[in-house]
């Protein structure tokens, strides 16, 4: 049996999970992928603390397991790019900084196959890495990027090529998902949930990335070039996070029969793709309602095989691991650059402001007879059809009402808010809380 | 771009959507293939019939599209088998007959790719298929055999091999969940749920095979080699239908915080694979109680990477054929007998009524004190731990009680409903329904 040998770069949470998998599951992963797998060396700057998790030997470690400095790993980094006899380098460090990037890109160029966990610097700047993974016809592994275990990437690529993708929503962020799913059962607060999700290790002491659906918009990102072959810069996505939601919001949605989610949201639209990281009111007909804590779910909509669920583990280092280790095995075994075939045409990003949802719309006003005809005026005045219009018991301070409208545009709805606020300054006591409805 | 030529045969529901979706979508699945993928003929008795549905060119079909008898579509199915510009067969006739198998063996001994949506070929007679192909090299395709359009065996096959599946339960049979939803959800008994069914199409004129297990474990036999390595007969697997499945025994259930529904389920246990298809109590907080209707759903647990769930749609002409067109997309791009890879090292089955399970068992007795300490103490003696015991308030006929057990063995069970019936004869009204609990 061929030799494949693998090389891992970062040996902490994940990397570590990557190890104990390859030695554990040598003589099965090696069958299946038809290559002795075998684990070259691991570069960690802490061997000792990384390999105590899960026993692995020393030995294995670049410098024999005693600590490096950060040249000293650098030195073994080059080392690992230079070897000849090493097949495939897994990139378990993280970050997305210059030097990072010219080791993965370093590594394709010495036709090493790359796996990786790394959604920023796949989604931030992934197009220079593709590129070259394609022109020297190596694989660039990335399913351990986009929802930890759940294997949405090989669904898209491998599994989906008889269908076209027209719409995916995910929960993609554990953090936010743990947060709004304490806030909706056990009647918590914003802080006080992000709080227990910090106790219970689900957030970061700082947690923005997490709530404000940034790392959520790292993985649409990725999935947006796979699914729609759309090339999306990340700071051009729109990220609306969960921090504005009140737990008022969540029991509304209830009594709409929705929670609350954070989505990944992209659809085909005209031609072109709308996307967005934002929280939408996900009706309970939708099994992505039914996802709690930090469980990760992605829904996929095909032309021609309707609608998919895809529910597994977002993170967690075994999980996360598995994944890697799955795309070490299929580049063994296929060994082409297969990460850069075309699951669908070209797209551009739709201008947001003109795509269309149905909306609910909660206005804060004024107590007073007559606004309820004014506000709804205002909304049929913008050809916007309503569904629902309905009092929300649970502020007393204002009057609270939300609208349910049928599919129209922001741009239909910020016309409604002007005319309004022309009509009646001061009668909206706050900027009117408007989400996305998902059926 | 190299060309990849298509015969499909047998023009039906399935067989059809393939035709229209290799039509319609050539240049994307050819871009995703790196072939030029083309249909090069349709054998069907009845060309003008079948190709009505997706307006299918009449000239595609063997005969110029004129209606044949068998003889003409034999000698032409042989001039498939004879074609070397043939690179794939897609199989949608359906049906186990010792022709059409020895048509799909000769179809790979002419060393072409094979696909097919034949589950019941493939778990009676898939062995000697498999082991040409691998002769062969050549693919044999069968994501459409189970779950339709639901990706289960590519996710299983490519997606977790950096994982060891130890434990797989699904929803596989769209007609038997459509009749135990309608039951739960609109109170209905069996018989009207099943005429409902047929009413809806979901359910054929005799729905045997679907409300008896039987179309379930065709799938699971696929399953179960596919993800544990094991070759298990069709016939010796255990088949428990819905048929005994009562209203009151569905109302239970939910008091229970659980669901009824018709499992394929299969788990490692000892180093052999327990397997059967049986009704089974879901418990609301696993994702399988959640699927209602036709919709079919696969939990797959794993030993790293823990719970995934593949939800989607299970039958459908272009849901299914969506699946044959990917298999057809991966046989062309990587040409390889990947079906072969195997999933796990060999299991062989697991004796049934040794297998572990939490059980909920109905007794149906006379009603008179002293009857409950009678029958747990018979359960006890067996070693078997009690969990709940709690009055069924739906039949008023006789006293009806459920008790729920802590993990034991069907042989324990039944030592304890012999000793029932040996110490008071005459004492059960019914044989006691047994029920095996999934959490």
């Amino acid at each position: 049996m061929k030799k494949f040998s693998v090389a891992i770069l970062g040996c902490g949470t994940v990397g570590s999970g990557v190890a104990k998998i390859l030695l554990d599951m040598q003589p099965m992963l090696s069958a299946r992928a038809a290559h002795s797998i075998t684990v070259k060396t691991i570069v960690d700057l802490f061997p000792a603390k990384s390999a105590r998790a899960y026993n692995i030997p020393l030995s294995l470690f670049s410098g024999g397991g005693k600590d490096l400095t950060k040249e000293e790993a650098s030195a073994y980094i080059t080392e690992v790019i230079n070897d000849s006899e090493i097949d495939l380098v897994v990139e378990t460090i993280g970050g997305t900084s210059e030097y990072l990037y010219s080791v993965m890109l370093a590594a394709v160029n010495a036709k090493k196959h790359l796996v990786t966990a790394n959604k920023a610097m796949l989604a931030e700047k992934g197009a220079g890495l593709f590129a070259a993974a394609r022109e020297h016809n190596v694989t660039l592994g990335y399913e351990a990027s986009v929802c930890g275990a759940v294997p949405i990437i090989k669904a898209i690529r491998e599994c989906f090529t008889g269908d076209e993708v027209q719409e995916i929503s995910g929960i993609m962020n554990g953090t936010s998902n743990y947060i709004l799913s304490r806030m909706e059962h056990d009647g918590l607060d914003f802080q006080t949930a992000l709080a227990l999700a910090q106790k219970a290790g689900y957030a970061e002491a700082d947690p923005t990335l997490d709530i404000s659906g940034g790392d959520a918009a790292h993985k649409l990102v990725i999935l947006m070039k796979l699914a729609f072959g759309a090339d999306v810069r990340y700071a051009d996505l729109q990220k609306t996070g969960i921090q504005t939601i009140a737990k008022e919001d969540i029991d509304f949605a209830n009594e709409m029969n929705c929670s609350i989610k954070l989505i990944c949201h992209a659809k085909k639209s005209r031609g072109k793709v709308f996307a967005a990281v934002m929280p939408m009111m996900v009706h309970h007909d939708n099994f992505l309602s039914k996802v709690h804590g930090a469980t990760n779910c992605v829904e996929v909509r095909n032309a021609y095989s309707g609608k998919h669920y895809f529910v597994g583990a977002g993170a967690g280092s075994l999980e996360t691991a598995s994944s890697i280790v799955g795309d070490i095995v299929f580049a063994a075994r296929y060994g082409t650059a297969v990460e850069n075939i075309p699951a669908s045409t070209p797209h551009t990003l739709a201008d947001a402001e003109h795509s269309e949802f149905a909306y609910n719309i909660t206005f804060s006003t004024e107590d007073r007879p007559g606004i309820t005809g004014l506000i709804t005026s205002a909304i049929g005045d913008q050809h916007i059809n309503i569904d629902t219009v309905s009092h929300n018991r649970h502020n007393t301070k204002n009057a609270v009402f939300s609208v349910v409208t049928m599919p129209c545009t922001l741009h239909q709805i910020n016309g409604a808010i002007a005319a309004i606020n022309a009509k009646a300054p001061g009668l909206l006591a706050e900027e009117p809380k408007i989400i996305p409805i998902l059926h």
